[in-house]
C-alpha cells in the first residue's frame, strides 16, 4: 500500500477537506495513474451529503471522483494495453464479475457484481473504493481507457461519466443524420446530448424553461432551441421528433416531450427524478411511442465515445477549478450554476 | 342508399335499440357485406355512453361495432380483391387519406385523415359512421381483410380489434421463442396476447390479481401464472423477462411489471387507463428498458394475423348473443364477466 493525497467528507453534513488515503500497489493486472482531472458530478454530491440512502447508503469517509483523466505512472506485469506515461481515464466502473451476461455483452454498467469507483466495497483493501478527487488511483487494466492526445484533458474527464450516459442512448438509437432530435434540460448532460446529435449529423433542438440558454445552446451546435413553457412552440413541433434525450433529473411533464415525438419515436431518460413521473399511455399508443431509459455504458462503448470524440475534436464544456474550491463548486452545482461541468485541476492537491 | 337493420342508441344514458339506419350503394371500390358477427369491444361502451367525450364526442343515434366478420353480398366494378359470396372481415377502420407518411408505411390507424368504423364523419352520406352492430356494411375495398376458411366465424370477429392489438406488439418485438413473455391481465386482449405468445414459442406467463383465473391460463396456453399482490412471487421473477405485454385499462403499479423485465427488456401498453401511470426514472435506467405503446395495426398486418390464426387454428374465446342481450352484455363487461369476448350473432337482427 501506498499513501495518496485525496479530498473526503467526514460525514452527510461535513465539506470536503485534505485527506491521506490508502492506495493498493498495482496487482499484475493493474494500472497505476497520476490524476490530473476530475470532473464534478451531481452524483457525487448526492452519495458524498448521502441522498441517494435507500438505494445505496453512503459509507465515511467517502472520496468521490468518477470522471478521472490522467497518466499511466506504474503498470503490472500482466498489463498489455498500457505502458507509462500514456493518457488514461476512469468512468464508473473500476471492477466486474467479467462472467454474467452483462459482462459477456460489454454491459459492465449492469453486472450484479460491479464494484463502481467510489463507495463500493473494494475487493483489495476491504472498506469502500475511493473516487477521483486523489493524485492517484489504482485500477484493473480492463476499467481503464485510452484517451485521445489531441483533446484537452480537463475538458476530457467529464467524458467518463456525462459523456457516455448522452452518447450511448444517441448512438444506439440509430442513424439520426438528418432527422430531428431532441435535448431537453441544458446542463452537464445535456450540452453533450448536443454535441453529440450534432456530430452525428441531425437537425438538433434544445428544449429548455430559460430563455437565458438560446444564445449557449446554438453555439453548442443546436440549430433551433424550444421555449418548454410556450404552449405555442411547443403545438408547433407536434410529433415531429424522432428521437429526445430527456436530462432532467428533476420533476417534468413527460407526456409533453413524448407527444413531441412522431411515429415510432423515442425518448430515453437519463436524468433520475427522485419521484415518479405521470405517464400518459395514450400519449404511447398514438404513434406507437416509447419512454426508455440508459445509465452511461459498457467499457467496449465508453473506448467508442472516447475515440469518436478525439475524431470530432468533442469534449465538455468546463469550468476548471482548484480542488480547494470543491465545497464552493458543490453550491453553485444545486444551483446549476456552471457552464457546463466542474474539472477540477489536481495539480492544486500538491500544495496541501 | 338502401336500409340496414342495427342497434343504436339515442343518447349517451340509452340502452341500446333496435332502428333502421342508411346505408350507401356500394360505389366502384366498395363491398357490401352481410354482417354475420360483430364482437363487443370496451371501446363500443365507452363510446355509446359518451365517456371519451374530452377526446372524441359521441355524435348520436351511435351504432358501435368494429369487430365485424361476414360475407360478401356486392362488390363495385373495380374492386378486384373481392367477389359475392367470399368471407371477409372489417376492423376499426374504413378509410384513410392514402398519402401521408403513416399511409404510405402501411400504418393507417395513425393517419391524421383516418375514418373510424364509427362516430366518425362520413364521407360518402354525411353525419357520422354506423358500426357493425348491423346487418350490412359497405366498405372502401382497401379496409375489408380476407378471413381464413377454417376458423369458427363467432370467434373470428374479435380478431379484427382484440386480436390485431394483441398481435402487432407481440410481433414487432421480434423472435420470442424460447424467451420468457409475460401477459399483464387476462380479459379479451390478454387471452389473445397469451395464444399469441404461445404461437410464436415463447413460455408464457400470466400476471394476474386473481387466483380464479390460474387453470383457464393453462388451457389458454400461459406456461406460468403469477398471483401479482404476491410480494414474493414478483420478486423471485424480478428481471427474467424479455417481453411483457400490458392490457390493463385501469390504474396499476407499472412499475412492479418494469423491474419484472430482463436487461433491454420491454413492456408495451395496449390498455388505456384514463389517468397517467406513475413511471419510475430508475426502473428504466437499470437494465435500459423500455416502455411501449401500441394501437391496433395497419390493414397489411391485420391480414397478416388473419392469415397467422388460419395457419395456427387460433380464435377468440367467445360468448355468443343474440342482439337483444346487448345492453345486459354491456353491464357485464364492466364487471369483466366474460369469457373472453362476446360476439353478437346478427341472425337475432332478422326478428326485429
Amino acid at each position: 500500500m501506498y499513501k495518496a493525497k485525496a479530498y473526503s467528507a467526514a460525514s452527510a453534513t461535513a465539506p470536503l477537506a485534505s485527506t491521506v488515503i490508502q492506495r493498493r500497489e498495482p496487482t499484475e493486472r493493474d494500472i497505476q495513474i497520476e490524476i490530473l482531472y476530475c470532473g464534478i458530478c451531481h452524483s457525487d454530491l448526492h452519495t458524498v451529503r448521502d441522498e441517494w440512502n435507500s438505494v445505496m447508503p453512503t459509507i465515511y469517509p467517502c472520496v468521490p471522483g468518477h470522471e478521472i483523466v490522467g497518466r499511466v505512472t506504474k503498470v503490472g506485469s500482466a498489463v498489455t494495453k498500457f505502458k507509462p506515461g500514456d493518457l488514461a481515464g476512469v468512468g464508473c466502473l473500476v471492477d466486474s464479475d467479467h462472467t454474467c451476461p452483462s459482462c459477456k455483452a460489454d454491459l459492465e454498467q449492469f453486472c450484479g457484481n460491479a464494484t463502481f469507483t467510489y463507495n463500493s466495497p473494494d475487493k483489495h483493501l476491504g472498506g469502500v473504493t475511493y473516487g477521483g478527487y486523489s493524485d492517484s488511483i489504482v485500477v484493473d487494466e480492463h476499467f481503464v481507457l485510452h484517451v485521445p492526445a489531441n483533446l484537452n484533458l480537463a475538458g476530457v474527464a467529464p467524458l467518463l461519466c456525462a459523456g457516455i450516459t448522452t452518447y450511448s442512448p444517441i448512438h444506439r438509437w440509430g442513424d439520426i443524420k438528418g432527422k430531428k432530435v431532441g435535448v431537453v434540460g441544458l446542463g452537464g448532460l445535456g450540452h453533450m446530448g448536443v454535441k453529440f446529435a450534432k456530430a452525428f449529423g441531425a437537425h438538433v433542438v434544445v428544449f429548455t424553461t430559460s430563455t437565458g440558454k438560446n444564445e449557449d445552446a446554438l453555439r453548442l451546435g443546436a440549430d433551433e432551441v424550444i421555449i418548454s413553457t410556450d404552449a405555442e412552440q411547443m403545438k408547433q413541433h407536434a410529433g415531429t421528433f424522432n428521437f429526445i434525450l430527456d436530462t432532467v433529473a428533476a420533476d417534468h411533464d413527460l407526456n409533453a416531450y413524448i407527444n413531441m415525438l412522431g411515429l415510432e419515436g423515442n425518448i430515453t431518460l437519463v436524468g433520475a427524478p427522485d419521484k415518479p413521473l405521470a405517464l400518459s399511455s395514450f400519449a404511447l399508443l398514438f404513434g406507437r411511442r416509447s419512454v426508455s431509459g440508459s445509465l452511461i455504458g459498457g467499457l467496449a462503448e465508453t473506448q467508442e465515445m472516447l475515440d469518436f470524440c478525439g475524431k470530432h475534436n468533442i469534449t465538455s464544456d468546463v469550468e476548471i477549478i482548484p480542488i480547494q474550491r470543491v465545497n464552493e463548486a458543490y453550491e453553485r452545482l444545486v444551483k446549476s450554476d456552471v457552464k457546463y461541468r466542474f474539472s477540477i485541476d489536481m495539480a492544486s492537491l500538491k500544495s496541501e
